[in-house]
């Protein structure tokens, strides 16, 4: 339901700028390979993001504790952040009306940002007696989470009294943390993340999928679009396989100095899947050392930029500035929805020209001719078509970027799953909150060059 | 209200990435230079965005036009892109209540970008007898905005037959343009966005103002912070002006090799002031010409982050990864609001040092900790510190940020006020809707390549 077209970073359509097939094709060896090891370390079950399309068991039991849930609800409240946050928020703005479906049943809530005046504005107004809660985090200890979760617990045990516990539904990992222990003291239903599947590759497991359903979007659906392009995402020859075609654009044009990949959805709809992207691209990706120990310092900057929205503040930029970025476009051929411009002010030329499209012309209209300027000022660019958006194809989308990230970590020779990079500032943060175990020396010589 | 740090770019703190005071002291003359011709610009008229703090006339008209309207409302839609919404929306997020007052009265909407799905959403659950609308587009023409308040205009002639008129404010050019036209015709109320002021820096005309003030927000008080600092960001001691300070900071890491200004507020309510400044560094700067002609290619792609929410999505690379970016914190000292963790589950590790802790400290102290471990890592960062968010604050911003990328302008010797770069796209969008006058020609040997 996805296909991508490519024709805006070739040389023959857009310059010196551009790529020959064989710049592609040279990379031949280096997919077959990542392929080869991904495939692998998922028998050996070192990794499991791919094997998640094919397991319907987690669904299964999604869809019987929703169905017989015991009482109703009207505010879902999300718990989490980062991979445990992004993808939903990517699911419910894709798949919900408007936005967080507010105009509707059930809304829902994320309590991410440890913003001091959100939550407590949150807090003020949110009807709870109305309310369930879902409280994510893998290692069941992220402080973001189990900071507000504290302060959630405590105003459902007020509210709920005994029955509190019903209304709070746990998912981490199944076998360890502090989040699972709780849960099983306080009878909370849990759902697992399971071992081998990390924060950003997540979003196919109950942490997706359960927000999904709980919201009243089928989330079998959302696995069956994953599942229906795994093959494709396997295959070896990179230009039938989207998923390998991207990463090794994405990775000969940072070679080649563009270190910004901007996600340009022409869909308000679309907008959240390349936040979620953002995560898991950068925080796979961008790694001081390979697995060799060689430093390598690589990274990439995705960027999330919304069509048309952003013609009105970045394009200037993308089309005269620097040589340093490659653009991916997200578009939908066919809406679910449209609407017609009325036929009325025919006396001005700046409306006249509008009047009796449909505002799927104009918004189609703008990415093309961003799309031609961009490719006649020499600057690189790619197409993900959405046939529509639907379950389905934000599945197909979840997958097939994950395995695009993971095919650019094995050629790149680095660990993809890993993120060495957040200790210091965790540890540190510790520290400063007074936690047993945790102090400052590892920044003391900064700190006395400040003090001075 | 707003001070600017910049211990974390010195090169005695972080080492060899930093910058010693000569490093920023040897822009002096530049500095002393683009400031006078800013303020001799604004002197002969052909610039006005620096006096508009000073003039409190547009202000007052708001105030009584506000305060006399004939009737109520609950919603307020602004219909407006790019600089004539983005503004608004930091303004919304930074002084209304949790996100755009939801839980509230009034509530506002946006009508921004031509996503036709969320359009259509919109006006089949707006309850479009308890709104008004502000139509704001400085030439009168944009193309996304005629779109939907054609759309609009239809739906509320139909609802309030001849009282519509009254429901919708138009913000535009005082002299010319299709909008002003159709605002006169009509009846609509209509303010100026002065000549002189383009669109990305209008915050502070009835551009901002006007819907601040609509929606319980003292827009005297955003124009009052503004006003404030003028003598400031006029100094010419670099060091005493942080206008010019981060402008030198900024321009020396972009030739550092550095083309990425990561602009990372720790709370969620200054997250859209980044998106507001988004529009104005990339616009403003991203220029491929300088004035004399000399192709530049100038360009640093300015970045939204949010902590601390993206310490789970991006640190890793930005602690990691390619030395690129440079980044500017906004931290916030007297939170308006807060909320205690509460005192329970004191035997899990993972909970027990949360206990008692205020979020404001949490997240003070994930602030602290990111920032020490970029220093750490080698990585220059500064902050601005806001005493408390405060229609003041807000407004002191605004200016400092335009004065900053005017002055940044000027010391690059480029038009900081045009954006040719959009021209093309925007004819071939009118080409492909079949608007008279418009055709593809520019284009014809991309397409006939593509169509090989």
């Amino acid at each position: 339901m996805i296909s991508v077209d490519y024709t805006f970073v070739l040389k023959d359509v857009i310059g010196e700028n551009g790529l020959e097939k064989i710049d592609i094709g040279k990379y031949e060896n280096d997919v077959s390979k990542a392929i080869d090891t991904i495939i692998e370390d998922h028998e050996k079950g070192k990794l499991s993001f791919l094997n998640l399309p094919s397991d319907f068991s987690p669904v299964q039991e999604i869809e019987s504790f929703v169905r017989d849930m015991p009482f109703s609800y009207e505010n879902i409240i999300i718990v989490g952040i980062g991979g445990s946050s992004l993808g939903i928020q990517a699911i419910y703005q894709a798949l919900l009306p408007y936005y967080n479906n507010i105009f509707g049943k059930p809304k829902v809530f994320f309590l991410e940002n440890v913003d001091p005046e959100t939550i407590y504005e949150f807090f003020e107004n949110i009807e709870i007696e109305k309310s369930i809660a879902v409280v994510i985090t893998k290692s069941g200890s992220t402080a973001e989470t189990m900071s507000q979760f504290m302060i959630l617990k405590d105003v459902f045990d007020k509210k709920f009294k005994e029955k509190a516990s019903e209304r709070i539904i746990v998912i981490t990992d199944p076998e360890k943390g502090d989040l699972l222990k709780i849960a099983k003291k306080e009878g909370f239903k849990t759902f697992a993340i399971p071992q081998n599947v990390g924060g950003r590759f997540s979003v196919l497991t109950p942490v997706g999928l359960l927000p999904a359903e709980l919201a009243g979007i089928p989330s079998r659906k959302i696995l069956e679009g994953a599942e229906s392009v795994l093959n494709k995402i396997k295959n070896k020859d990179i230009f039938k396989n989207p998923a390998a075609l991207v990463a090794v654009i994405l990775l000969e044009y940072f070679k080649r100095g563009r270190n910004i990949y901007v996600m340009f959805p022409y869909s308000s709809k679309l907008y959240l899947l390349a936040d979620w992207f953002r995560q898991l691209w950068a925080e796979s990706l961008g790694k001081r050392y390979d697995k060799s120990g060689k430093e390598i310092k690589w990274g990439q900057t995705p960027v999330k930029a919304l069509g048309a929205v952003d013609q009105h503040s970045q394009v200037q930029l993308y089309m005269e500035g620097p040589d340093d970025k490659i653009f991916g476009f997200l578009e939908v051929k066919n809406k679910r929805k449209d609407m017609k411009i009325p036929e009325i002010l025919e006396e001005y030329s700046s409306t006249s020209y509008l009047r009796g499209h449909k505002i799927s012309a104009l918004i189609d209209s703008e990415k093309k001719g961003t799309e031609l300027a961009l490719a006649k000022n020499g600057k690189p660019s790619f197409t993900y078509t959405f046939e529509k958006i639907s379950p389905e194809s934000i599945g197909e989308f979840f997958i097939m970027m994950e395995m695009q990230t993971a095919i650019a970590g094995e050629i790149l020779n680095l660990d993809t799953y890993n993120q060495p990079g957040v200790e210091l500032g965790k540890k540190l943060t510790y520290a400063f909150l007074g936690r047993e175990g945790f102090d400052l020396s590892a920044v003391r010589d900064i700190l006395t060059k400040v003090k001075k």
